[in-house]
């Protein structure tokens, strides 16, 4: 594992409770990841935002918002073609 | 109306449709405004995003993404205080 540090790991957010995205991205620092990026869309929007306050009001207050980017994604549905946000948060620790 | 440029306003997003805000911001930019902030916590966090990905990529397409800042506010609810998360994304105008 020694050549893990930096490796830049995500966490896609979906429906499950919000704990289990935290735990995820907990354990991906803890495994030598550099930075975590929380990625959603849709509903799953503000899931994600509150597990990027989760991680960085409670367990890893050394870390910080590096960026957010959204943008918007083309998904077939049953009537043709729609639009959905989608988010990425980039977490990483203070300098 | 001659002093209104450069005003910063901001729309609130609640439950109503998303057309509904993204309405409301297109009305401040006519109205004089440089940038204009989307603000939403909890669920409506999603359709912020909505709301800014719709204005940008159809209505104010010389508009960009300023900034968006996540963060937590407390309220009081039934059994105490409750966390919740908030977002406020600036749209401004291409320079």
């Amino acid at each position: 594992m020694a050549e893990q540090k930096s490796i830049e790991n995500v966490v896609f957010i979906g429906t499950k409770p919000v704990m289990n995205y935290v735990l995820a991205a907990i354990t991906q620092f803890n495994a030598g990841a550099g930075v975590v990026t929380l990625k959603a869309r849709g509903r799953a929007i503000s899931r994600a935002v509150d597990v990027a306050e989760i991680l960085r009001n409670r367990f890893l207050q050394n870390s910080t918002v590096d960026s957010i980017i959204i943008g918007t994604e083309q998904v077939q549905g049953e009537s043709g073609t729609a639009n959905v946000s989608t988010i990425e948060i980039t977490i990483g620790k203070k300098k």
